[in-house]
């Protein structure tokens, strides 16, 4: 079709369409036009033109970027020249191996004389630069005499795709994976690429592409060669492949007898593999393992440990310069222990053992990324091996797509948390950046969100976890309020009053899901298997601590976990501050409090109520807030995209629906041990707890 | 956003993008503006106006379909008034519930005086109209003094969806299922009415939603909620629901002791149930049954014949109007028998037996929608009962979505093919159609290939088979050539040159797949389970009727499936011409020599080769062809939008890969068997076949 007939065509749509919907595809790299005419006036004279002449594809890429971004936002078409004029005003890069002041990935934004400069050491730097001068624009910010200097803190910021080679993503409720391995390598879908810019915008430098459960089959030629060319499109982006690799693998598909790690044969198997894949992918980054978990293979099928197993693929990308990321998350089935414990337990005598590029990956809590966990108490436990942070984006254990949860306050409690490993300050942040043990290695990691649905995430509100979990792994510190701010602002709207109402939703939604899923502490307390809905009930399942039985511990006295010394005893883990801030259930802040302990039914708490009228009030108050947000949500309905308007009302009615099954559920069954009414002004549910019973056995049907 | 900055967005979108790239998202449903200036204004002049005062909603959308398409495609807004002037020229409406020479769903279009006129019986006529209307100016018919008669031959023209409860499609290749049940009922995806508006413009009027392999849960009260909810969306484009059932629900949900059918309590358990659908789909459509196949429950779980299975079910949905579609697909693991007959063997006994509300659905073929297979014995055998035609449109075993198959012309051969049960020219279309045995329900049904990608099929030139399998349940005798005209057309491009490159691609694609797959007449020979790639070595399997070895019965002597009196007989089920047609193996049609015959390696054919050759040829001129296909693809280029093109390139790559695959598998297999050389001009592929082995089986790796 010619132009002038597009343009025409165009017309007619936009005569003709109701409405210019917004499917959410563009993420935080939307670029539409400023409203406000006089700060366009203003960032048009200030960056009118770029100048670059770089024939280097990542540089290529941010100009690109910036002139089609400024071309949109400002309204007005951005020249791109090989050069400024004297005193002319606009964008230069400039690259410098030796600038200082900042690291490798770090850039500088400074206005020298008219001249907005990006400067950095490396082409990654320039487009980290570009990406935040457009974050700028985006958001309304001044470009008036500049002096930015920006460095990541965490060296590897990587997202793990748990996506199966069939097309499904375990845990993944954005639709399929983005992988299309059945048409690898030679069709390249137009989605890697705009993949590669979300994330690049935000500073991920690295994917895992493949599950933690892994199959095999990653590492024969023929899927290589697919890898390789998802490499290709990211490359560009300063975006490294990873793969996660299944231990049994020189069995498997070296035929060899066994995977035993300290085999000879094993050994030359995964050496050679590992020259294989650098030969295909010289900057590959390394491997993902989940050893010994769940029913994967790994070195303790042969006698050996995860010392053993982790060195020999260490040793095997070691000359390549690649890493191993060895996940923490292992636990035995036993009914009488505390799966708190097992991660610990199993690595920190190991500590100090591990090749120098081996880094722990360790989930942010002590079980399995419920709403709300204490800090695992690996992080600042491991002194001498490194350790990484497992957050999970996918909302597993929040809800799933229906339920909106901005996760950045949780990210943000966990990384504030002080670990006290060398003295009050230690943040769990500043153990991950390597200032509090000098780690060789610095890694924040976050289990995808994304799939196949046009707008990524399935809920719309989900796109900001993705894109926190990107800011916070470059600055760890950043304030979830700050990157609700920017994300509101790039991805739905600038308009004031609406960019405050949302931000107060996203602030408060953690909480609120808290308090009407797991409150007081509460943990493990969902469906079993597919983990929808509530099930606080379930006390048979494959494995012991696959219950919920196992972590609340109801009786006719009281309710929680008691991992004080008179318990289990988990507590011993954490340096001695941070059990003394938790030991004592008159002082342990409330939402750890069935965390770590039995309390009675009739204990009063801090906030004058009963431990069951306090149960009860959160869970009715949290199921009431879901109204709450919906009558807030509605009032920025003039100012958002009336697509994504909708789709996150509805959400939100699923959301209140399913907030009223885990409040009736939670309350019906905890009444049965506490056996008291409900406290005024709740009023029994009008429903059985039969009927819920039956209404979430459904999800449970084949 | 206010429409000037939305305008000053596009614009600039316009002039920054390097090109105007179609995902594929409008299917047929693609309005471009027709770039033959003339013919736009020829068309403006025709219908520069509609006029309709109807408040129903059907004939809104048909109102505002052809405001919309009618106003991009001529690229000037088409005015909607309540009347036309005398002598205005324009659409008017008119229905008419005793129009003569139309059945209820049918339409005229005629143009009486200035007025295009489309009048109908049903307000569903009206809309089936306007989109004839509009695939007359999509594909630059002319309208001139039109008079047009058209109503569909086949009652239910349905697709049936192998959709799971968790989002998956078995047998789907094009992302997860479109229906979100874990947002449903609240939130209603924006794409359920693209789907509706899609099969609505080619006369499809019910939907299958749920996997014939059925989960219980679709019959709860929570999730009956859930499909109201499509059934509303769905309503208005004429579109009903209907609902695969597992057959243990009355024990699975009603929790009885028992799900047989002569049972009273499952027969009132069903009406309850039947009566409880009705209550919130008034026009809901039947249930869908795949009993006793494949491991599902079924009747003769208790000794119960599918006759009783299907009548209790239809007693139930009777007093609402509703039918039974109970599937033919059933077979017994027998290594003596031949899968082939088992549908007829078990169903034809029951002609006649079952109420009049049940229709028997029958896949194209014996076995299951291979490449090619005779047309199934069934089709002309059951003279009382009627039988509905079931074809698969998601390419299981046509390779999946990287290989381009239109399936048209397998459906015509299929259609056209003589059952000669009541004399020549009972063709199965006149079957299935009715007008040989006058059935009281007449259907056609094809297993869906749509899925959540973008473009909703996968590959892209796979929506051309969805297309054909609405228009030929409309009119089973349309020739594939004129489907593929329109859709081209209406989907593509309308330059003449590339249509008519395009369609021949099209016309000869399933042929050149039959011949590097599965040519003479072979037939499975897939890959086990996934049914991907070729595995003709398979002895071993779970059931002996999927091996491959079964069906293809090679040895030292020859190839084929011997299935005269001398063999299984099967040909017995069939008409005696028919048989006559297919007995002898000197004068049985090539493509189906081998499901009849057990050949000789040193046979001579028809084609003067003998069978060997003739294999190798046929393999090898195979996958030649699709290196034609390249390269006649290529020659579209400018003449398609860049995506489309782009992204059929890239699949015509993996299809030439696995179509050498399949070359070289099927070739160095059969060889081991015939002890011949390859003959001129062919070349040993430059693999073992333990290399080829090794390669497919790395598609069974979990």
């Amino acid at each position: 079709m010619m132009p002038k007939f597009r343009l025409f065509l165009l017309l007619y749509t936009l005569i003709t369409a109701p409405a210019w919907a917004d499917d959410g595809y563009r993420l935080w790299l939307k670029f539409d036009l400023i409203e406000d005419a006089a700060l366009r006036q203003k960032y048009l004279s200030q960056v009118p033109t770029i100048a670059s002449t770089s024939t280097h594809p990542t540089v290529q890429i941010a100009v690109e970027e910036l002139r089609q971004g400024l071309g949109t936002l400002l309204g007005k078409p951005v020249a791109v020249k090989p050069a400024l004029g004297a005193n002319e005003k606009g964008i230069s890069f400039k690259l410098n191996p030796t600038e200082s002041g900042i690291s490798e990935e770090g850039f500088k934004l400074q206005t020298v004389g008219g001249t907005l400069q990006l400067i950095a050491q490396t082409e990654r730097g320039l487009l980290y630069a570009a990406y935040e001068l457009l974050r700028r624009v985006q958001t309304g910010t001044s470009l008036e005499k500049l002096s930015v200097t920006s460095s990541p803190r965490i060296q590897l910021r990587l997202l793990n795709h748990w996506d199966n080679h069939v097309g499904t993503i375990e845990r993944g409720y954005a639709g399929m994976s983005l992988w299309k391995w059945y048409e690898l390598p030679e069709r390249l879908d137009p989605r890697y690429t705009e993949y590669a810019r979300a994330n690049a915008a935000i500073g991920i430098n690295g994917t895992v592409v493949n599950n933690v459960n892994a199959s095999a089959r990653f590492l024969t030629d023929e899927y290589l060669q697919k890898v390789k060319a998802l490499a290709d499109v990211f490359r560009p982006y300063g975006i490294k492949v990873y793969l996660s690799v299944n231990f049994a693998s020189p069995r498997i598909l070296g035929k060899l007898k066994t995977a035993d790690p300290l085999d000879p044969d094993v050994r030359a198997w995964w050496k050679q593999k590992a020259a294989d894949v650098y030969t295909l992918i010289p900057d590959f980054g390394g491997f993902l393992v989940k050893a010994n978990s769940e029913g994967e293979p790994g070195p303790m099928d042969y006698g050996r440990t995860h010392v053993d197993g982790a060195n020999v693929l260490a040793e095997a990308v070691k000359p390549h310069g690649g890493i191993i990321m060895w996940r923490s998350f292992v636990y035995e089935p036993d009914p009488k222990g505390d799966r708190f414990k097992a991660a610990y337990d199993e690595f920190k005598p190991l500590d100090g053992k591990f090749h120098d590029n081996v880094i722990i990956q360790v989930k942010n809590g002590p079980i399995d990324f419920m709403p709300r966990e204490p800090f695992s108490p690996l992080f600042g436990a491991m002194t001498q091996t490194p350790v990484s942070m497992e957050f999970q984006l996918t909302q597993e254990y929040l809800g799933w797509a229906t339920h909106w949860v901005y996760q950045a306050p949780l990210f943000e409690e966990v990384l504030s948390a002080d670990t006290h490993a060398k003295g009050p300050g230690s943040t769990v942040a500043k153990v991950l950046d390597g200032s509090v043990y000098k780690y060789p290695i610095t890694s924040m990691v976050g289990v995808a969100n994304t799939g196949s649905d046009r707008n990524w995430t399935g809920h719309p509100m989900a796109q900001a976890n993705w894109y926190a979990l990107g800011r916070m792994a470059w600055e760890p510190t950043l304030a979830s309020e700050q990157i609700a701010d920017e994300w509101v602002k790039m991805s739905l709207t600038r308009k004031p009053q609406a960019v405050a109402t949302i931000k107060n939703i996203m602030l408060k939604s953690r909480e609120i899901y808290v308090d009407y899923t797991s409150p007081l502490g509460l943990h493990h307390l969902m469906g079993e298997g597919h983990h929808f809905g509530p099930e606080p009930w379930l006390n048979k399942a494959r494995r012991p601590d696959w219950t919920a039985v196992y972590y609340h511990r109801a009786d006719s006295l009281g309710l929680g976990f008691d991992r004080t010394a008179r318990g289990s005893n988990a507590l011993s883990q954490y340096a001695p501050p941070v059990q003394q801030q938790f030991e004592n259930p008159a002082t342990c802040p409330l939402p750890y409090l069935l965390w770590f302990h039995h309390v009675p039914w009739t204990q009063k708490l801090s906030t004058g109520r009963t431990l069951w009228n306090e149960l009860v009030h959160r869970f009715y108050s949290g199921a009431e807030q879901v109204k709450w947000m919906q009558n807030e949500w509605n009032k920025v309905k003039k100012d958002v995209d009336s697509e994504i308007f909708a789709n996150v009302a509805g959400r939100l009615l699923t959301q209140e629906k399913e907030a009223l099954w885990w409040r009736d559920a939670c309350v019906l069954y905890f009444q049965e041990y506490a056996r008291q009414p409900l406290p005024a002004p709740y009023q029994k549910p009008n429903r059985t707890l039969e009927e819920v019973k039956n209404l979430v056995d459904i999800y449970h049907l084949r």
